[in-house]
């Protein structure tokens, strides 16, 4: 087994922890954030750029490199790092939730998934082994679960049959997976019922996984809800285990989810918010694209070192959106993964000098978003 | 006058030669290749990436910062290398070549072109005076006479008379022209009638311009007659003046037009060609995002020094224009700019020993574009 995680300190007053993962890749402080590289590129991004803003792990899905260009192409090019010139960590997710999210173009059984492909309508099958297959292929440090990801919201008897074959699913990917390097994490689900979430997390601790991704939140639950679930998780979850919030990367969740014990984050949404014109700032997040900042000749956060507060104006920023021009996307998706990165650091200092709890109170004080 | 011209060398066997030519913002050496930044960008480029791809001098629009965001912002900004953070040197256009561009949309009379702007419709008059006016807010090192660019092919009559309102209307650009730094360059038109290309020559060299632009060639006239329109300006044109080639930027092209004394060139081939996943190499144009490039693992073009090349493999660009991903743009795109200004370096390298006609029969040997 490759992964090696390590508990450097837990806060006084919460279940905020401060930790280092080491992959056959590298070794990440934790708390960490992961930028998301669905289609083997981190949108508008080179890896130089991502090592720049200080991006230590990213994602990568396996649904879409299954579709394009093929896990078998990834690996005849030596692999996901090596096709894509990243030379970091890197954790792939199932496909589980890509392909439930096609909905009417996927059928759900005991034995995995069938559904069409969303490019060309090809009907293809995943099964929890198929998915671990991809995943080897790929080449990842870190590998997830072939998991069921529930709809949100819907009734406890189908979200508790969906925990029991999401359970019997990790334990197939756990018989199939087999790679030198790489280490597969199971998934904790069971929507948004304590009693659940708790049996999930028991039931794949016993399978005793080297991690464990917390799945089906940030689905359309208020965010109190998130927040209950996970401190019903957290006595429910190995201590010296990494836990993985899947799919949650805003500034207030990241905070709130670290003082109840996550160590591992992914969301689309700084790259997301970068491409529709959006920054994310200290105060908030802030539309760069709007009139307000066609004269504003200050940069999107005075005091940000990222390559783009240090070389750029809002005032240059708009009019690229403005004309449509792609420095405007990565101007701001430079931004918006190095104020998260930087959040990410913030809070692992919070927690090295025991403050988390005065940091969040801090941060609040200032944030509208 | 802040424009410094050089020539350190002219071939033995034909009009080729050697310069430096010195500018506010830095000193290039000629012939030099600018890249085109229309909107204040270099597309998908930052202005570090522009620098390490060899670019010394930039060419941006005048119609286009004129309508967006407009003269007077960029003006605010610090003008244009400030607004866009790019501290080499820019050339801007007068705006001319797009204005006659629109087609029906604009109206030419002595007075100077009413036009509609191609954004919102809107109604704009841009006589001579008014784009060095606008060139000036911009504070581009080198801003060009705003000159008629007729369409080929015409009438004899038609080119001498737009000739000749080009000769008036530089006049009117000189005596309105008055910057610190700015240099301000004529441009010869003349068609492809070879007197009156020696006629605009001979009546702009008058004027004492401290360079000259060769406008309204490379619009659709065969290669070989702008050869020959080249030859027949060359011995009509100030020996000890830059000479800028407008629009040009193949590569066939630049090496014959170097031979017959061009000094300059600025194109939107190798960006435009980019961003339709056409990659340039010294056998020819290659399509990379076809489909026999799925699974070729080398480099665009091997021992190409390039960010590009150094780092991804074909298969890997093919997947991200397959994927329509943003990286995809940004390493074509820087690939061909290096590919083009490295040419121009063998092509200095080759005046510098006086063996151009030797490279030129290597070159098209190879060549198959």
């Amino acid at each position: 087994m490759a992964l090696k995680f390590t508990v450097l300190k837990t806060a006084s007053d919460s279940a905020a922890r401060l930790g280092l993962l080491e992959t056959a890749h590298g070794v990440v402080e934790t708390p960490v954030f992961m930028p998301v590289g669905t289609q083997a590129t981190v949108k508008t991004m080179t890896p130089q750029e991502l090592e720049a803003v200080g991006a230590g792990m990213i994602l990568s899905n396996t649904y879409h490199l299954y579709l394009r260009p093929g896990s078998d192409l990834v690996k005849e090019a030596g692999g996901l790092h090596r096709f894509m010139g990243w030379q970091r960590s890197i954790l792939t997710d199932s496909g589980g939730f890509q392909v439930f999210s096609l909905g009417k173009l996927r059928k759900i059984s005991e034995e995995g998934v069938e559904f069409r492909s969303h490019l060309d309508g090809s009907k293809h099958f995943i099964s929890p082994e198929k998915s671990i297959e991809i995943q080897m292929e790929l080449g990842s440090d870190i590998a997830m679960a072939f998991d069921e990801c529930p709809p949100c919201p819907a009734e406890y008897s189908y979200i508790k049959e969906s925990a029991d074959l999401t359970y019997r699913w990790a334990k197939r990917c756990k018989a199939r997976h087999d790679h030198p390097y790489q280490a597969l994490f199971g998934i904790v689900q069971g929507g948004v019922f304590p009693e659940l979430r708790r049996q999930s997390a028991s039931q794949l601790g016993e399978l005793d996984f080297p991690g464990y991704g917390i799945g089906g939140l940030s689905v359309g639950e208020p965010k109190p809800v998130m927040y209950e679930m996970l401190e019903a998780l957290d006595p429910a979850m190995p201590r010296d285990k990494p836990r993985y919030l899947m799919g949650v990367g805003s500034p207030d969740c990241l905070i709130e989810a670290v003082l109840r014990g996550v160590d591992m984050f992914d969301s689309v949404l700084p790259t997301r918010n970068a491409r529709h014109g959006t920054v994310m700032t200290r105060h908030g997040n802030l539309t760069v694209r709007d009139r307000p900042f066609a004269r504003d000749f200050a940069p999107i956060e005075t005091g940000c070192p990222c390559y783009t507060c240090t070389h750029f104006s809002r005032a240059y920023i708009r009019h690229l959106f403005k004309a449509r021009e792609v420095l405007g996307l990565r101007l701001a998706t430079i931004h918006n993964l190095a104020f998260l990165i930087r959040l990410m650091e913030e809070i692992r200092e919070a927690i090295r000098q025991d403050r988390l709890g005065q940091f969040r109170e801090q941060f609040f004080a200032g944030y509208a978003g």
